[in-house]
């Protein structure tokens, strides 16, 4: 009789956005003239640039013929053009990252729930906290146990390596795989190198791997500020990073990311060999993944041109203009927050210490403004906030003049 | 320190295809003025139907311009409008599957690697021999232990339950999960609805659950034969349904599939509690795949419209008939073979009790026509060839000249 995957059921529901449906739809059905401004997604809302919908059209013109018609790709690991603009990409910030370490994926999220694959299910893993539901998940899915770093008001959401190592189970452990994300989901905060280099020390003196969430690299404008772990000298025999082009080309809807899974990086199996995670990483691809749309990879490359990142920094630097005036409101009302500069996201305190949700609803139902409570995101989320500058620039600032006003009552 | 999935080690390499490669690329070193003719890989030849490029470029247009871009998918289970325009393929042929019932995906070996997941490591899995090299690694690399029906001249190639079960480490077991196949790749079998009703009725009597991989269906002519599982009653207690547009429409690097969990399908937790497989499902890719590109999604909608099935029509009559060219010649060479009708494979016995790594090096060596040996596929195969039809008709024309001029020697 067939048996289910039973860490499937002791799994939360993911309460967090269902819940923010429901409240929103509510409020709607009572409020149908409000004028609801939407801040808590971290969707993209402007358009690909012209080069990339230029390009996709192309490929697409391309598989209608014969004669240029593309069937499989031969490794799925992605188209050689793509992957060297990925890696020159690398090299314009001064990350080296040889194509040969790059895997073209369909958007991050595939490869950082499918990563945890080619891992033992008895490894522990440390996620920091608050943090992107994903990391956890895709390890209550395998069974593994976690434990937690803070990101709270003392490190100003930049949690670092703790020496003594971390509880599990009453036990002091060191654990064996480290989720880090810089600029971080949700609450904005930037490793500066010294800080990104005590996590590689700290992977390196314990044997662990570090899988490095780059996602929203784009946003940093501070050229002192790493914008990948293969800035940190090291960072190759301990680290894997997980890129994407959703939020630096709008890419949400298009789906196309990167992972590098360098050639250094080895894990010790139980006889003692020397195993290479990027021969395990493309044994598990090879077998469960047929490579990206071709269309989408040319799409892609497009946003690596000289072209290309021009149009695509218009569209970050409209972003980075939003952000500026919600760090701007914060700031103002003196109100403490992370983020908002080097990151598309801004992380605030409560004001008058009301828990997430009790601001939620006052956000939502005084001014129509959609949050996320930072409490979804973990227990160091309580009485936080977070709020996105992926929309509209009228719709912001609208937003936060109505925020002002609620707070100035 | 890291650990990694030890599973992994045991994994064989693949060395069907890297020994192909191998020895055509001396072939062809050796040989430089040869015409090589390639009938080894399932890959299509022919381009994308004119409405499907048309729908890509159209959404490639909209994903330009703010007011029509789209982002993230809700849910990532598919567009509506894709989901029903498959909802109303399927009962085109007589298959009642609801919308909600049915997630896109990026190609259906994504699906068949992940769909795994959902599953208990100690489920015993049945695989058919010879069979596609994925469900068995798709399974290693979680530890499974397997089961094999074999598949095998004295039953066409298309393997029937055995009601006393299996033998696993000496013992009868019988299996939790079943692969099956139709039309069968490599072998290129149709079950009839009686034979699927079969195994149907064995997967009821045992709680077990049939994974379907539908992914030839279109090239089944014959309107008796089932093209899909949910054409035989009861089948969706108990059968999850793979399939792909890569051979029906051509879309082995435009990648888009779909994959079939029907609300009525659930499994028994350790707590005696129902649990819905299709819930559990939906929760693995909630977590772990954020949707196929929209351009994409409408490329596939196009293919479903009335010009877009009579345009990839065209395309499958073209690979039918180079299939009928091929069971031609294996018929007027008095070669015992399957498939050639309702399925783009043709799988024959290698002339004068050859085995399958021979009869290839003397088709390469000889002719320059490249095939699959049937030993790749599993110990069944041994003895045995497959041939696609997804090639140039003169070059398929051509191949079966040699073939019959190599024999007649």
């Amino acid at each position: 009789m067939v048996k289910v995957n039973e860490n499937y059921l002791k799994l939360e529901k993911n309460y967090l956005f269902i819940r923010i449906a429901e409240k929103v739809n509510a409020f709607k059905a009572s409020h149908p003239d409000a004028t609801l401004i939407r801040m808590g997604i971290g969707d993209v809302t402007l358009p690909l640039a012209p080069v990339v919908v230029d390009a996709m059209k192309k490929a697409a013109d391309e598989m209608g013929v014969k004669e240029t018609f593309r069937g499989y790709e031969d490794s799925g690991a992605g188209y050689d053009f793509l992957r060297q603009a990925v890696s020159g990409y690398y090299k314009s910030f001064g990350a080296d990252v040889p194509m040969d370490d790059i895997r073209i994926n369909d958007g991050a999220k595939s490869d950082c729930g499918n990563l945890v694959d080619i891992f033992g299910d008895d490894n522990i893993v440390l996620v920091t906290d608050p943090a992107y539901p994903v990391y956890v998940d895709s390890n209550l899915m395998s069974g593994r146990k976690l434990v937690y770093a803070d990101s709270d008001e003392s490190n100003n959401f930049a949690a670092l390596p703790c020496e003594e190592g971390y509880v599990l189970d009453g036990v002091m452990v060191h654990p064996d795989i480290i989720y880090l994300c810089s600029p971080n989901n949700p609450t904005g905060s930037v490793y500066t190198k010294e800080q990104l280099a005590a996590w590689v020390a700290y992977a390196r003196a314990h044997g662990s791997v570090i899988l490095f969430d780059a996602a929203y690299e784009a946003f940093i404008t501070d050229a002192a500020l790493p914008r990948s772990i293969y800035q940190i000298p090291g960072a190759k025999e301990v680290a894997i990073e997980m890129c994407s082009l959703s939020k630096t080309a709008g890419f949400t809807g298009v789906r196309c990311g990167y992972t590098v899974v360098p050639s250094e990086l080895t894990a010790t199996a139980s006889d003692g060999t020397q195993v290479s995670l990027k021969q395990l990483w493309n044994r598990r691809e090879g077998s469960k993944f047929n490579g990206v749309s071709y269309p989408v990879q040319r799409a892609a490359e497009a946003v690596f041109t000289d072209e290309g990142l021009k149009q695509i920094h218009e569209n970050i630097r409209y972003y980075q203009e939003n952000a500026r005036v919600i760090a701007e409101t914060m700031t103002a009302l003196e109100i403490p927050f992370t983020g908002g500069i080097n990151s598309p996201y801004i992380w605030f305190k409560c004001p008058d210490g009301m828990d997430s949700w009790a601001f939620f609803d006052k956000m939502l139902n005084e001014i129509a403004v959609v949050g996320t409570p930072g409490a979804g995101f973990g227990k160091n989320g309580e009485g936080w906030f977070r709020l996105t500058a992926f929309g509209d620039k009228e719709n912001t600032i609208e937003a936060m003049a109505r925020l002002r006003k609620m707070l100035s009552k």
